[in-house]
């Protein structure tokens, strides 16, 4: 069981030779402590230098500043290969596909010579904290403000929903920098926050439904003073960095979502075919195959789409709608797969001992996270 | 919030009253715990006695046999507030609505007399172990035996899956009397079996998706001899009973599945009124209101069938096919309603300190329970 | 194949007395002619006084007015047996579930003492006049005008989609007494033009996807004089009486669309049983199985659903949201039937010599009709 | 409007000017017709040499046979404009896609030197006789025969639901030459008929739901006698080379389908963006965004996946399965693109005048042509 015999056509040679490493990593470092590390919470910060050894985390940063200087294809590879597989390293996809690229496309010289090497080692965790408490996808509503007091902002709020939020020693605080300008957006800045800023204080590891591994967190500024040199970019600019990084953002829980569901389906397969139901395994009844071959086909039709979606991403043609509909469709498709697969596990599907169960708990979030996929139509939907 | 402003038309204003008292126990006694129990994965047994004194268990127990000889009715209210406000509290449906019947129409005047008057104060707690590890909803594939010697049964095999596990003091056993005979289903009886006996083993309480607070457990039987008199009805009749019984267990999960969808409603139309996205209430978004009118139309639906299928079961005239419809409907319709209601709450949903987030992970279940849903389908398919 | 194995609770035995009747006539009277009638794209005139004979015409008119003075079950009697037999009469429901409460909610005596007598009888045809080419189930934005003239009206506007157009000798007209008042609802009037009136002209009988029998047209009014005592009510109140009248049009929708699917249902299981794939009934693959397992749960819900709305709309309870609920439910329902079960008739379904392509293509406007489904949502949901 | 948008990856620059090629005719010569062809129920005739003179039938038929020895792509091209312009050409994609592949593939080379050539130029039109009435998708339960006399075939049985029906100069005839042989399958050969053969009858161009223009109908053989050397292949071979053109014949149907669908789409942005309600346009009201933003999503990801799948045909890649599910999965697509773009039409999406309407119906057949999709789960299904 594994995603070799699904016919590809987005990665190379050197891609599939990099999924090897990946998948020798995840079944040696993470498969062993998954359940360990679900029930703790967290993912330990020694896992996050051996990724990094193998050249599995920020593959995308130049070489200049540490990095491989590699496409965003090899992300794509461990995030299928963490989904299908472990499961347990949502934290490294957020580091490698999202905060990676703020740092390489709008820090200073200084801030990516000093952070980007640490992140591909994995000396250094790092988290973007959007979400605040009662606003949800609403980025323009946030309260969170960052006061200029000569050379430093002073920054005052409280986010929520925060991946790597125990771990993070670097935070990306999405802050008002100006809460009198209209439109609203034009005041918001993304500032880079040292965990160890007096002030800042790490809130609860929040209790979720599933993704028990990830330390989502909760993250509060009292009077958070950093030098005005620790903001990303143009000041006020911080709306536009974000709308500009979601395709690949977006593409990203795609890619996992997709895997995901690949992997419940492949186990459905195998459960149905094991357990005996009325003197037959559950796979001959037809219901059963009607339903698998619906969820095959479908997964057929998700990775031709994903790999459209990869190629054109890698040529930068990938606009944002399209990247919109990407996490739409296959987090829709990831549901539906892992609904009517635990479905088919009968009892067994609600025991948190298959995993059936927790990929099912863990896949909830994804119609929900990087943007609703409400938000996701009332994008496309915009265009129209 | 209550089911107080729904239209009904199966109770009497007796059985209203009754709702009040109910209402009172779950806000005084099981309100201020379910988040611990809920921890512990098991709701102690000192709730039971509390809840047998206001009458709330086994109401349809003759008064001969200390009961109040009520009509089910009753159980459908307790079922219908503890969905709506406690959700902590399965396990007397379990007492209630199903071992009760098997006690009071097979069992003997002694079993009757002795088992009858300490379940309804609270004192005894049942379970009925059917499921066995790998067999699913399908009964007449079980392999635990019970071989006559002398005057006593010889019982070995294992249970899964069975609510009130931890806690029983009785286990009503499904098992082979007969492992010869053609057709299979001839050989199954039920047998009580006492918790204390010698070789009764209570396994795992099993870590599931949802209902944390219910003590799901396995239960192991090695060379447990108990007193042939122990047999509930005849022996090789135990297929029969279970099937005669199915009407009202499988209407009773209906009842608790409308009840738990309308709070989830309930508590979404609230959420959505005070939480605020892009200035305005999440519900003042078309799609939102569109999402909650289709679920409150189909709640609607939902009550009048209830009232309809209770009714008819008052009068004896519920099918068991009407009964099997009634469970796939309102199963259906439950993870519906608990689904949308959850992805409107957005990152929230996602929290197990919201209601919806447990009552969403407790619903699971319900479509696979008391037979999967592909069992009455096969069931109201069968008689086409 | 019939009604009468639904176990109902809305109706007397007077009412199933009724329902041998108008069960008689449609097979006597129009089904020899469906077919026919259906090539025609009309129902002829002469069918409606024998249905009037019996008393099936507008059954809810007062004694002194010509009527019986039943009560809207006997309304809902011939809805259900014409949808569920005939198919063929629904330029009846018009008249008697519609325009029949209008007259008499809301007509002077001379105009009740008039037409009401006729509409009995089957000698007068009616039809009300609501929707404009462009503007769809939006009655604010309507541009017909009623402008006086001394003591009279000069109507000037174009219709479309109503139904018996063709047949029509009168027309409730819905229209603009007054184009300047705010808000613009205020200014809607139903003012009666009989169909000889000068300037009146009907336009094409529509070609429409299904329903052919029905005379679903076009109606133009150029510079039509009605005098002023042909305003149904008071003018300036045409927009209340047509809200207030739609539980009842809604339940009447309801109504047809739950027997038409049960007619859908019952034939899908006799040809799926008659009909041989791969050596053995259709009906024996678990996929046909299923889905008409779970078709016949989704119709007993419904059944149930009925009766409580009928109940309620009997004791004046019914609300509009809940009549807006009944049909944006039955409707969907009907469709779902509708849909599953031409599949099940493979290519057999795709031919309109099979009853089921018939029922099929004239289900598909009653998710349109009496105001979108989507409308249905819009009141429901403003409510929460 | 136009399929110009859309970002293809399976085509050169050669398809796309064949397209424009294409276009051309279908706005030229079939556009200003398909009304009047939709009103006779069949295409005339003379259109075939007018589409065989630019390339447009049968474009794979190597050059040693008249064809222009070009790829699939060639008649995807066809179909997708057919589909999106025309839709009154499904006799052609019959005649390019499924006869062609047969006689190519399995013809003796006197068979075809003399019919490729006319095929390619227009000059005979042919048919494929497999369903008969009663057996629907189950080719192994014909009922035709063909019995050796000397050196003839004697044929007789009838055929239903055959495409080019009333135009077909030649059918090929799947029929049983041994009625004994089991399994039954290894009775099954396919023999060409001559339309002027005696014995031969054209039954009723049957009346169905939609595709109106096309002449699908009933076939009669009552001792139709053809020579041996009419056999296609070899005898008992038919099933399988029916088993063997499956991939393409259905990936066929997928393209027409995906491309039928986007026309549905881009008419209803701007129905909706013209039409008003409530005064502001449809398209503004969320609902109606949220649908259309949906189905983009879904057509984005279609899209690439036939682009995915006509390239694994084209490198003889495509498995069975494979193009099984999509035909399953883009007809579903269709359908649903269909039902709610109808639904956001309103009234007018319920009048044949409508574009949308005269769609909606022709695709209702989709699902259950070419294999109903029930049959396409059962063959994925098998594999599994």
């Amino acid at each position: 069981m594994s995603l070799d015999n699904i016919s590809r056509s987005a990665y190379s040679e050197d891609h599939e030779a990099f999924r090897r490493t990946v998948r020798q990593f995840l079944e040696a470092e993470v498969a062993p402590n998954a359940a360990k590390w679900a029930d703790e919470g967290i993912v330990p910060k020694d896992i996050w230098p051996k990724a990094g050894a193998l050249g599995m985390l920020c593959p995308t940063v130049p070489e200049e500043y540490g990095g491989l200087g590699l496409d965003f294809g090899y992300n794509a590879i461990v995030d299928e290969e963490s989904a299908y597989y472990g499961r347990a390293t949502t934290g490294f996809s957020l580091q490698s596909d999202i905060v990676t690229n703020y740092i390489v496309s709008y820090g200073s010289e200084e801030q990516k010579k000093h952070w980007l090497p640490k992140m591909v080692a994995g000396e250094v965790i790092t988290a973007i904290a959007m979400t605040e408490p009662g606003t949800g996808s609403d980025l323009q509503g946030m309260r969170t403000t960052a006061k200029k007091d000569g050379n430093h902002y002073v920054i005052n709020g409280s986010k929520t929903y925060i991946t790597n939020g125990q771990n993070a020693d670097l935070i990306l605080v999405c802050c008002k920098t100006d809460t009198e300008v209209q439109p609203a957006w034009k005041g918001v800045s993304i500032v880079l926050v040292e965990a160890d800023r007096e002030g800042f204080q790490r809130g609860r590891n929040l209790d979720k439904i599933g993704q028990d591994e990830a330390d989502t967190s909760e993250l509060f500024f009292n009077d958070v003073r950093v030098p005005i040199t620790n903001c990303l970019g143009e000041e006020g600019k911080g709306f536009i960095y974000l709308m500009s990084e979601l395709p690949q953002e977006r593409l990203s829980i795609a890619v996992s979502a997709q895997a995901s569901a690949q992997r419940a389906f492949d186990d459905t397969v195998e459960f149905t075919r094991d357990r005996k139901a009325f003197g037959k395994p559950v796979l001959d009844f037809q219901n059963s195959r009607f339903v698998l071959a619906d969820l095959k086909s479908k997964l057929q039709v998700g990775w031709a789409h994903l790999d459209w979606a990869l190629t054109r991403l890698l040529k930068k043609e990938l606009t944002a709608e399209e990247g919109a509909a990407a996490k739409l469709w296959h987090t829709e498709l990831q549901w539906e797969v892992m609904d009517k697969c635990l479905q088919l596990h009968g009892g067994a599907g609600y025991m948190n001992e298959y995993p059936i169960a927790r990929a099912w708990r863990a896949a909830r979030v994804t119609r929900i996270f990087g943007g609703t996929n409400e938000i996701m139509k009332e994008l496309i939907g915009r265009k129209l």
